[in-house]
Parts: structure tokens; sequence; C-alpha cells
């Protein structure tokens, strides 16, 4: 069978259609030598969690889980009991995209959301939240999860995590951040890690491999190691723990020690900039919020959507009521030229047809 | 950092200290080409479920899990309830070596171990765990789970799977199969997948591909469908669904259509029958059983076995109380040939010591 | 210690302020005598499950727990797995009041709302949000949970349940009654227990015993028997088989035997509705909507119920945003009148103080 | 219908076989008047736990529960998280009669069980399961809890206790007792309640109420305050928090501030003493054990105890492999002289069979 048989030409519905960085496989093909202890007694495994070290500037605990799902879900877990709550924006992933998994994980924590238009998260939704319920009938408000950028596309500034963290100190919450495209944020704000994370007050960051170029794997990041406590036995109980764990591991070593992670991001995010540029003027289409990182939401009526789903477009439509552009690690400027311009036709085959 | 830094060289404690096969790395190669939909709606996972169909020449449902644990344990959930037993060898990995992971993602169902010499259950063994208790304060026996091979190396017949499958249904019981090693039971007893499954009676198996040769990723193959019912939620909700799927599908697609998933097999038994073969013969070592499969269990005085970890030797000592020796896809008969040699000569010092 | 001291004189903050009543406590004190077989292995608890036979005019399966979260819970996890969703009116007690109880015995499942302004799902409703999401990545309906009466105190009628059970099945839902004042909802609608029920659709009710003048104690009952096995393991495993069963059964006796279920809530429901035609004239005094059962919903200034609250009256103000009063089984047509003469006299206060 | 048909003559095969003693039934009459807050927010709650404070001379955290299985298991799951393990012995009623409830309660702890010929756990035991395995892939000890007195009716002595407290501390363990017969245990020993636990080194008690006299009920008393840290929420989402809580209260004050708690179980494990002297020299008939409490277990063969049970006794002897006979609070002098006289003619006439 030809590979052009099997795989897509570019599409922009989700960073995770992309596939495994240079710097990523060229790591794991390096992995592939002889023998190494299992379960993450090797060597890569070492370097990887050393090179998260240097990055974050602090001596953190770090866990490599398989994908998203689990890392969320394990860190929200651990941070937790049952008849706990766990605060979220109404568009967070952890909410609206992954099945029930934390109330599974957790054994039955209630996600107490907040509503957000952006998905950003703020003091006041939390303060809200963590008051609203005060007897034992309802679940006592325990932990803050964010997403860094939001699943809108918004990046919080370091003052709005700092704000955040303040409002989880007041009310004895524990702050989760999920950076399922944490590069992206960090990309967008051009400070460093540590500053985004644990010096601002966050405790746990789930950062996000796959879709930064690995074919599979996510970090746990414990800032404050007492939170960390068997947290590796809740992996391996959880079906989280690879015995070949030197694959899960190499392609860290190969984003972190060659910068990829963040140029990876940056080509993204520049990418997303790039388009919501060149469509900024069609007529009827609309950019709904600011584009921070490798995400553009528009809205444009179905009289142009779909034209351009019909040339063979993809795009989610069912985040935030909008059709959403993403952009990935290896988007392609000729073929979001390709998009711009069937989107200009389109629109424009739309406009007149109501003239 | 130079590759011979990281890695180690081959070492016998275990099949999965070895890395990715020529075929599975290949084919996860070939599918880093483009872009593809993700959560396995993408023609690598097609073809890797297709593949697996042939293989078992039967329309089964398959799904593909990160880890054994998860595989084994997301399986055993979906054929029983909080409530119900699990009946299982008392040397089953999912008793001895998944930390509890059957109990969590069931939610607290109860292994009823049955004692075992060699690790196989048997009709009686089943037949006495399925009636010892018929009363509401105690776990209902709704499953059975049989290591094919056992832990110990040994591999169940076709007439013995039968036979449990015999006994499961008198007693009502569905019928899963731990097959982490389940291509070495085929290379042993040269008979279709088919007929050590289904035809003989199992419901489920969990087909291992990371000691196969394969970086990571089982697979879960309903044999029927009906139980299968949102299977497909459960890994989701469970954290075992890879988004870049195609990455933990196309080395299936190496492995089956190669048929690499055999050859690399039978070459881990063949390495370990000359090895067994190798130290018949040497004085104060005994193999403890018959070498069915890819590992060899021998007993030995300290006096033998201290020395030959001393000389940069690695093997378990903690299963069935013999030291263990696995031996890979990848095994190497020269090195092989080094540990006998070092064995022989530790033997020898270890009885002039006695003299 | 004075009984006068240990308890308080009668209010209408909550249903469950009330005691045992007469026929339920006489029937207790009869089955103090002598010895009985443990774990409903005895008369009362087969008299009991007998007349609940009677009552539904069918062979259904009753089993006996402590109180209604446990009932609600586990019946609503016998219906779903963990990655399922159960459909529920964002008021019902499932969601607001249990503290995430049906996360907790279901292992993860998600609640789905249906905003609702009086508390009742609609076969619109549960469309919605039967088909709201398709995919995988979240929870799959499952069940559909109505609070009959509701929390805000509003009846079904027939109709309604059988269109709401027309839309379960319409979607492949299975259809819950959470019946913690079920006797109030047949006093109100004259209407048989079965027609409420089996014959209308319902799968399965969860009768409360506790409100209807029990000192503890619900019923789980299976209209459909197939729905019901193995639920006296659940019941056992979750920490709700009683072991003196007699005494949580010989109530039930008491109260379906005499009759007293339904003249309990018959009175409960009267002085609800003598309350709200006392209180109908009263100025800057609105009752928030119709008066079904044997809760009255108020609106009023805080000018009216602050001093009531200083005169010793209770009553929540957390449930619809308004204030309920709450009458029991034992409600004092006297006491009421003192309520009555205390809400015009503070009604009065705030009006003169506004002139 | 007569109370004759529906109780039965007093018997001996279980003490939950009783009813509901008279100070017990008295305080639950005298609760049931007038109306009190509900959810524990009474008077009769706050006497009762006032009452074990005193009872075991400090300022103890004391929750009531519906019976010994959600006690123990809750209490367990407090202490301890999915992946931690839990020491008991092979015949504790949490391994062998709670239907995996400490599984499900805890989302998956498992189990360690120590070999015990007496039912007792020793500091050995302890240090054995405690270090046996030391790896991620198998639940890490974490609790030990001990049954005082243990199923076979033997009761540990404080210096018993204190030795398993220290091997507890050496290897981090917390201390959990489960006294469903606790008030046995102090009636033999004669020590105050708190010698024979917190000053023993116990963490967290299950106090038994059913056996010793109530209709249902049991309490969870923490001495260390800061294990019982939202423990509240806990028992509410578990379906263990009474509505109308003074009727599980009001019978716990009744027992306590009588003394009654204490004469109920003396008086049992007398006539445990009586009925094992009286049997002591019957030919056949063997006691298999120290009678410590109120539970006498008797090897005898079948020809013995069959026609024994066709006389209309009725006994367990699926536990220890013997026949338990068991004497409740009120078991009557003269019914056990009934059957100390069976026994002496089946015995009789099974050596009149023989010769």
């Amino acid at each position: 069978m030809s590979k052009e048989n099997i795989n897509i030409v570019q599409q922009f519905a989700s960073d995770n259609y992309s596939g495994i960085c240079p710097e990523a496989l060229s790591a794991m093909q390096d992995a592939n030598f002889g023998h190494a202890s299992s379960y993450g007694d090797d060597a890569w495994t070492g370097r990887a969690a050393n090179a998260f070290r240097q990055l974050f500037e602090t001596d953190c605990e770090v866990f490599f889980v398989f994908n998203g799902t689990a890392a969320n879900s394990l860190a929200l877990a651990s941070l937790c009991q049952s008849y706990h709550g766990v605060i979220c924006a109404d568009s967070a992933h952890v909410e609206t995209d992954e099945c029930g998994a934390p109330e599974f994980f957790s054994n039955g924590s209630k996600l107490l959301v907040a509503h957000s238009a952006d998905g950003k998260l703020t003091p006041d939704s939390i303060h809200e939240l963590a008051t609203k319920r005060q007897d034992i009938h309802y679940p006592k408000p325990r932990v803050v999860t964010m997403t860094q950028p939001t699943e809108t596309g918004r990046v919080y500034t370091t003052e709005e995590v700092q704000a955040i963290s303040a409002a989880c100190k007041a009310h004895g919450l524990s702050l989760h951040m999920d950076g399922a495209r944490f590069a992206n944020a960090c990309a967008k704000l051009e400070q460093s890690p540590a500053e985004l994370t644990w010096r601002s007050g966050v405790d746990v960051l789930c950062f996000g491999g796959t879709k930064n170029g690995m074919a599979v794997g996510e970090a746990v990041i414990f800032f404050d190691r007492k939170l960390a406590a068997d947290f590796d036995y809740r992996c391996k109980q959880a079906g989280q723990l690879a015995s070949k764990m030197r694959f899960l591991t190499a392609p860290w070593v190969g984003l972190l020690e060659s910068g990829a992670w963040l140029t990876n991001a940056a080509h993204a995010n520049r990418c997303a900039a790039y388009f919501a540029e060149q469509i900024a003027t069609i007529p009827g289409v609309t950019i709904v919020s600011a584009v921070d990182a490798n995400a553009v939401f528009v809205h444009a009526s179905e009289g142009i959507l779909e034209p351009l789903q019909k040339r063979g477009w993809k795009f989610y439509t069912f985040i935030g009521g909008a059709a959403r552009f993403m952009f990935s690690w290896d988007a392609d400027l000729a073929r979001i030229d390709e998009l711009v311009r069937d989107l200009q036709e389109c629109a424009l085959s739309a406009k007149d047809a109501l003239v």
C-alpha cells in the first residue's frame, strides 16, 4: 500500500493530525539501540526528567504518561478525594472532551463549572464557585484546573495566572494547569516556563508532548514534590506506566535538548497568526477572538462553510460554536494559502448568492 | 551523549528490555507521513484491525491500548461489575504485578486466587473457586482470566484451553486470556491463533505487542462482538485512547503483515530452548520446569547466582522463587553463549568452594 | 435530660425534621420480639416486599436500603456504566444535594443537566441532551432520572411521565424515578402507584420511606426484574445491606398495610395547600409556583424573611432561590396558623417600614 | 399476623439474630418526640458523640454510619489511596464477608492477607507483608486492620495491640480496629476502652452498635482528629449520612449512658463461657479454641451436627471450618440448656451408631 493512500494531505482540523517531528523521531530511533531497563529505570528517562528540571529551573518531580486524558485525570485525582470538587471553565477539555475521565480516575469528583466566554477562569469565578456551597451535601472545592492556552485558543498572561493562584490560596485550593499546548503559551508570552508556572503559583503542570511533535506522551510535573507522593504507584495502577519507557522519554530529550519544543510551538502560532491575517478582510468571515496561540476560530455562515468542506477541508465546529482552524508544528504555509484562497472563493460565492 | 552510555548491553532479565523490531519501526516511520485523522479514524488503524481479523479468521472487534495493565484491566472490567470476582492463578500478572489495576478499573472486583504450581488454571481449580461461596457476602465469580503463556513460562495446550472453557461455561463465567506473550504460545503450539482462542472458547484476548517487538501497545480482541459494546467509551474514559493512533497501530501492521509477530516469538522461544539445553548439565543448576516459551526458570544456590550477578548479569528472582532468564525477539546467541559460559564458571567455582 | 431540651418544636424547614409515625414505630416494636434471621432472610422482610408487590400490582423486585442517596445512586449505577451519562434536571437532588454520590457509586458517570424552571424534565430536554454529543469524547447518555415530585414541589402528571418514557425509549434510555416523596405524588394525583410508574414506563423507582414517616429506609423497586440482576450483591458491597433487616422492613409493613403511607402524604399535602391558601393574600408575599405536594416556595423580601427567622422559624432559602416551607406527615395546623400569623405580621411591619 | 409467626425462637447462629435491647429502644422512643434538625445537627447526636468522648477519655471525632461494612470500608478508605494495600488476617470480615466493600469504597485497595490460625495478626506477620514487595508493581502497604475480637472469637490483649501498633509505626502504617464486637473485648479484658485503643496506638476504631443491642448503626471513632478531615463529606457521598440522624444516635445514648453497652457484652460473653463449660465433656465434641468473647467454635462429626440441625438448631459452619455458636446480649440460659441437652443427645446417638 502506498503511503499516499494511508495518510491524508495536510489539514487544519486538529494539531493532533500531525506526525512526529524530526527531533522526536530521531531521538526515538537513537533510543532503539540495544537493551534498556524497563519502567523508567533507564538513562533516557533520567535524561528527560533532568531536561525538564533544567527547563523549569527547579528540582521538580516528573512523570511520563501516555496521553493528556490520563495526565490531567491522574494529576487531579492526586490533588483531591472523590468527595471534592474541581473548579474549571465550562469549555475545559476535562469537562467537555474526556468522557468523564476526571470523575473516573478520582472515583467521583465533581467538576464545578464556571461559565466563561473565552475559556478563561478568573479570580471572581473561582471565588464564586469556591463559596457557593459550604455544606456537606455538595462536593467541597479543592482544586482549580486551568487550561493554558484555553480550548478557545486564548493564553493567560502571567499576571492572570498569578491572580488565579492568589484566589486559590485564599480558598485553600490547589492549582493545576492543563498544558496540552503549554509550549504554545510559552511561545506566545516569551516568558520562561518557570515564570508561567511555579513562580506564578501553579502546583502541577501537565505538559503536552503529543501536539508538540511527539507520537505519544505527556509529562506530569509536580513543582511541590510533597504532592507527588506515591504518584508512581498511581500511574502504575492506572495503566500509565510504560514498560519500554525509553520510547516515551527519548522523544522528550529530542524536543527539549534541541529547543524544538519551543520552535515547533512558535511556528504553529505564527501560522495561526498568518492565517488570521490573510482572512481578516474576507467579507462574511469574522475571527471570533484574539489569536493568542495556534488556533483560529472563525464565524461564517453555513453558505460559506459547507462549500469549504465540500472542497475537502476539515475543521471542527463543535467547540465554542465556531469553525476552528488549528495549526500544528508542521503547518505548511503553501497549504494555508490554498485554504485562504478557497475560503475567499467560498465567501465570494456566498455573497453573490445573496445578491 | 553517546548511545552506548544510554543503553545497556543485551540482558535476559526481561523481554521488555528489548527495543523495537525492524518491521514495527519501519511501519511507524512509514506512518509518519503527512497528516492523519486522530483517535483511530485513520487508514493505519483500519488496516491493523483488519490484519487481526485475518489472523484470527473471524470478524472480531479490535481495540488498541497503550499497555498490558490497561488491556487486561479494561477487558476484565468490561466482563464484570465491581461486586463480581475474577478467578486467576496465584502467579497471574494481574494478581502479582499490576498494583491493583484490575480492582481499580473495575471499581473493586476481587481476584479469586487459585494456587497453582506451574501458573496454570485447571477446570478443577475453577470449579472449586466458582462454587466455594454462593452467598452475597462474597464477590460472585463472573470471569476467568488465564495467562498464555503463564508467568512461569508454561503454555496451555489447546485441549487445556478447551477444558477450561468448558468449566467456564458450566459456571456461567466469561473467559479472558492475558496474552502478553500470546505470540510465543502460538509459536510453541504451531496452531492457528483462531484455534488457540475463540475456537477453543476464549471470549476476549489481550494480545501483547510490546514484548513482541513494538515500542508500546497491546490489542484487546473481542471474539464475541456483543461483549465489546461501548468498549470504545471505556477506553477513552480510562485514558487509553491515543490521539495520534496511527503510531500505535502502524507497528501492528508491520508485525502482522510481515509475519514478524510469529518469527519474533519463535526466535525468542528457540533462544530459551537453546539456553536451557546449554545449561542442562551444569552441576548445581536445575531448570525448574518445562521450557515452553521464552522463559527459563533456574534453581541454583546463592553461591552461584550472586557471582553471576557480580559479573553484570541481570535476572529476576522474585517470580516463582527461581532465577528467571527471559529471551526477547532480538536475543543474541553469542550473548547467550557468554551467559552460559559465565554460569558454568560460577557453578564450578561454587562447587570448588564446597569441596 | 428532659425531652424538651433535646428536640425542637415543630418546624417547616424540612420534612425530615419529623419523627417516626405511629404505624411505623409500632411495627418496629412488634418486630422487636425474639430472634430473626439476618440480612433479609426474615418474615418481616418478605412481608414488606409482598406489600410493595400488592401496592404496585406487579411481581416487582424490591430491595431495602438505608437512605435516599444510596437508593438513587445504586439504582443509577445499576442502569449504566462509568462512561455513560445520566440525564437529570438541574435542580435534581442527585445533582445538587448528594455530594457526588451518583458519580461515586457508578465510578464516574456524568450527570447531564437540563435547565428547568420547575424542576421537570420534558421530552424536548431529554431529546436535546440525548443527541447533543454522539462522539466517544463525551459520556454516552444511558439513563434518565426524574424526581417525582420535583425538588421544587411540582408533580409530573401521568401523561408527562408517559411522554418522558416515550422519549427515553426513542433514545434507548432507561427511566429511573427518584421518589423520595413518591407518596406525596400519589396523594396529589389520586392514581394508583402502578399507573404512575411501570404502567407509564418507569423502569426503577426509589420509594422514600424516611420522609413518609419512617426512622430510616428507602425501597428500590425494579419493575423489570432483569435489571435487578445481582443488585443484592451491589447493595451488600456498597454497605447498604442491613444485618437486622427486620427493623428496616417492619416499618414498611406498618406503613403499607395500614395505608398510612398515603394518608401521611395526603395530610402533608393538605397542610401545604392550607398554608398556601392562608398566605395567598399577604402583601409582599408571593407563592412561586403551583403547590402540588407538600412544599410551598415563597418569594418575599429580606425585610420580611429576616424578622421571620428572628422569631425562630426555620426554612431553607437555597433551593430555587425562594423560601421553602415543607410540611411533613405530622404537620400541625395550629402551628401552621402560628407561622401564618407571624408571616402576616412580618409582612405588615416590612410594608410599614417602606411607607 | 401474630408475632410468633414472624419471628423465631432464640437461636445461636449469629448475634445479629437478636433484637433491640431495652436501653436502645427506649432512647429511640424518647427521641421520637417533636421535630429535630436533620443530618446530625440535633441534640441527640451531640450527646451521643460526647458520650463516646467520655467513654474514651479523649476528644475524639465521632461519626455515625449505618452498618459495619460501611464503617470499616470508609475508615480504611480514609487511611489509604487506591494503590495502597491493607494488611489483614485471612479470616478478617473485610476479607471474607464484605463482598469486596473495602476495594469498592477505596476504588481498588488490595487486601494483603496474613495467614493466621486464630485470626490474630502478629508483629511478625505485619512485618512480613509490609516488606514482601517494595516495588511499584504491587500495592504499597499503608494500613493494618485488626478485628477485635477476631472472627474466631479471640481477644487481643492490650500488650498484643501495643506490639502490633509498634510494628505499624515501624513501617509507617496506620492502625484500624474493626470493633464490630468491641464491647465484648472490653468486657473480657476488663480494661478501659481508652487503654484498648488509642493509648495502645489504635488510630481509628469502628465500634459496633448493632450486635451490641441496637437496631442499626456503628460509630467510626478517630482518635487522631487530623485523620478525620472531611470524613463527613466521605460519609455523605457514600450514602452513609442519615437524615433523621437522631434515631441512629439516640440508641447510642441509651447504651452508653446506662452502661448497657458493657453489661450486654458481658452477658453475652458469660453465656458463651457457660455453654463451653457445659459441653466440655461431651464425647466427640471439641471446643476449637479459647472462648474469649461471645463465640464458641466446636468441632464435631457430621453424625452429631446433622441431627442437631434437624432438631431445629441453626449455626454457621463456614467460618474457621467449625460449628459456630454465637451468644447475643439477650441470650437465654434456659434456651442454652436446651441446646446443650440436644447436643449431648446427638453426640450420644452418634457414638452408639459407631458401636
